[in-house]
């Protein structure tokens, strides 16, 4: 259903660094992220096809270090340069081990931190070219995959004690027969999402009122909060966002990684009376043991423990969802080693019955993120239920096709790719250090 | 005891990308690492006290990927110079916050990868500026330091709901007493190591006997195997090992992150009759609930888990002992954020009774290890029960004050520092890819 024999050679791979200076602005300040600045390390491929089609790619990063990113990207370079693209359509599971795979760089992860999010722009970019090549947004192209191309995708390496390949294919062929049914209602409805632009710290009781009812007018149902730095301050805005959102409407928490077990445990106690869906990042994300023991706790007060943007890879999450430690998968698609692991991690959501509400906002994390979730439901789930998309609404007028948000649900993608081009003349601009913008911003 | 009223500003730090091209023969190969270059990225830091002395760190690295981690290092300097060094002697765990709590560069971890591997060096650099100044080796100025100073200088979050700053104190609070009698015996006997050098991957059977017999007349009574290519080759060199070393010596067996859980227990399973002490990284270093299921499965064959060189932080070692999935404690000077997390995990291990047996080899590594031991047993711990330091014959003659091994046993470091500082010539030919070593080995 997929043409795998793409013709062509990729013969250049061009990293940029970005940034935003929203650090001169309040948004996206939550209480561990003081002053970021949204930027990326952003990567283009070029092949030697004639068609004008180039392959892009980005890794989210919030600033300083995004020229540690840019560095670790070109370290993958000699991977992929030369390579023939039908290399990695044909089997982008082996690609994908060959990227992850090089034995002197692997000591720098293996498989996290800034060698795995370098990983990711170029995975990220390889997945864009093929999907525009076959003229399909990403999530359709993975759901006209068979499940044994999509359970080839995967690097199986350290899961097989929880999910095999076997289970997982047959997971996904029962749901084959159904996949067009879903695909024509998700097309028709949207996915539904929720919004973080409410609650960021710092933001005044009148601000924080605006925003609500601005949010309630634009459809949505459900309103994230960042908490964490002062429990009262916390309590006041709490407060005020279930008063004008009401008691109907879903609440939800992020803390951002700020406490030890006990104390998430003490704040969250504190702030159960807002009724909240969930607790977000209550502690280190590597703490798997420490969000076990917080979820235990949270769960007789109906309080959820949700994490994953910071969670390195595939090995953490399958031991988030092992240890019942995790209620809501917050996946990254730039944290994650790209497409191939955040479908890997949706596998093992999947079978531990794991609602994926992906991690976005950010700069291109609300374009990414609604592929996986359609996907998710077409061809991985077929379920919606307690699923939500994350959404923030900046920087998305430097996208050549930026995600659309409509009555509260993301609008189904419908340009081929992955959505994450960004326009030239933005790439220029915030181009650091020597864009217009950075330039107009120097004493 | 120690003199933290420190004179002085750091002035400079220079960093250099160091690369030895030990892949032209078979040391240091392993299941996982085929072909390492053994390098680092090295830091000097330098001061406008006068005196000459400057601050040197590293950290080990396998070759490709050495100049990410001198950007990251590079991202670091702005946190570090045109500071008092005093900043950092008053309170170094106040400091190696500020180094690990950039909200920006934080992002790229957080604490783990090369961001973290960058800050090691930093940290290290730190510690042996602060120790040359005060004309002690860096086992001997943490030996010095109060229970509260050493419990000031880690950093403690996320760790308090295993063990308190408080509970800590108490514990190095009973050792006080008795320091000095065992700094004298320590310093008599030695430090108890084993050997890696005879059983790498791809050695002959006349080279693997060869290298026992040199092994053992050197005095060495612990011995490391490299396992996990080839489960026949690993019974063959195992059998010759054991033939060689007879029944009572140790013999431990590394596998380098190779297997998936359920092959790692039945790999060990048919190893076991040759009666190892450990099996070191079955798994992936960052699977605390894998590594604990193989933990439970080969205890009763009397073999223990061995991990550590690739933890990439106090949080994920905190589990390993949570969880018992760790029987012996390879921490690394280099993986970790430097000295200061090497004591967190430290103070952990005791209050777990977990002994630990740090990771060298590499550049550098057993240059630092014996300070962390040494220390261990002096004020930490008391104990030399079950603990080992690991030693590789390479490398060495680069540093000005290299390890010294006598009868199997590292001697006590007599010279001020870490032991790290590299001669100017080894710095100046490995340099990568400019040195006149790399010029001459280029086509």
């Amino acid at each position: 259903m997929v043409d795998t024999k793409i013709a062509g050679t990729i013969t250049e791979l061009v990293t940029h660094d970005i940034r935003f200076p929203t650090s001169r602005d309040a948004h996206g300040s939550d209480a561990m992220n003081r002053d970021p600045d949204y930027s990326a390390a952003y990567v283009i491929l070029e092949t030697d096809r004639g068609d004008g089609i180039t392959g892009h790619g980005l890794t989210f990063t919030i600033g300083r270090g995004t020229e540690i990113v840019a560095a670790a990207v070109n370290a993958l370079k000699p991977l992929v340069i030369g390579r023939a693209i039908a290399e990695f359509t044909d089997a982008p599971g082996a690609f994908w081990k060959l990227l992850t795979g090089d034995s002197q760089l692997r000591w720098l992860g293996p498989e996290k931190g800034v060698i795995h999010m370098a990983t990711a722009a170029v995975v990220n970019a390889l997945w864009d070219l093929w999907a525009k090549i076959v003229g399909k947004p990403l999530w359709k192209l993975l759901s006209d995959l068979s499940p044994a191309q999509i359970v080839e995708l995967v690097d199986w390496r350290y899961l097989t004690d929880v999910l095999t390949p076997e289970a997982a294919t047959r997971a996904l062929d029962a749901l084959v027969p159904t996949r067009s049914a879903r695909e024509r209602a998700i097309r028709a409805s949207g996915y539904p999402a929720y919004t973080t632009s409410v609650g960021w710290l710092g933001y005044s009781d009148e601000t924080l009122r605006l925003r609500c009812r601005d949010a309630i007018a634009s459809g949505f149902d459900a309103f994230k909060m960042k908490v964490g730095h002062d429990v009262d301050d916390d309590e006041r805005r709490a407060a005020i966002i279930r008063q004008e959102i009401g008691p109907d409407r879903a609440l939800m928490f992020d803390a951002n990684q700020r406490w030890d077990v006990h104390q998430a445990i003490e704040w969250t106690r504190r702030l159960a009376r807002y009724g909240p869906r969930w607790i977000e990042e209550p502690t280190s994300p590597d703490d798997v043991l420490g969000h076990a023991a917080i979820a235990r706790a949270v769960e007789p007060w109906g309080i959820g423990v949700a994490t994953g943007e910071h969670c390195p890879n595939r090995v953490v999450f399958k031991q988030l969802m092992q240890a019942r430690a995790m209620a809501f998968c917050q996946l990254d698609f730039c944290r994650l080693g790209g497409v191939n692991e955040v479908v890997a991690v949706q596998l093992l959501a999947a079978h531990f019955n794991i609602p994926v509400c992906p991690h976005a906002g950010g700069v291109g994390l609300c374009e990414y993120a609604p592929h996986a979730s359609v996907f998710d439901y077409v061809a991985v789930t077929g379920s919606l239920g307690n699923r939500t998309v994350e959404y923030v609404d900046h920087l998305h007028e430097h996208f050549v096709h930026p995600c659309v948000i409509r009555d509260g649900r993301y609008l189904v993608p419908l340009s081929p790719g992955t959505n994450i081009t960004i326009k030239h003349a933005s790439l220029t601009a915030h181009a650091y250090p020597e864009g217009s913008v950075w330039r107009s911003i120097r004493p």
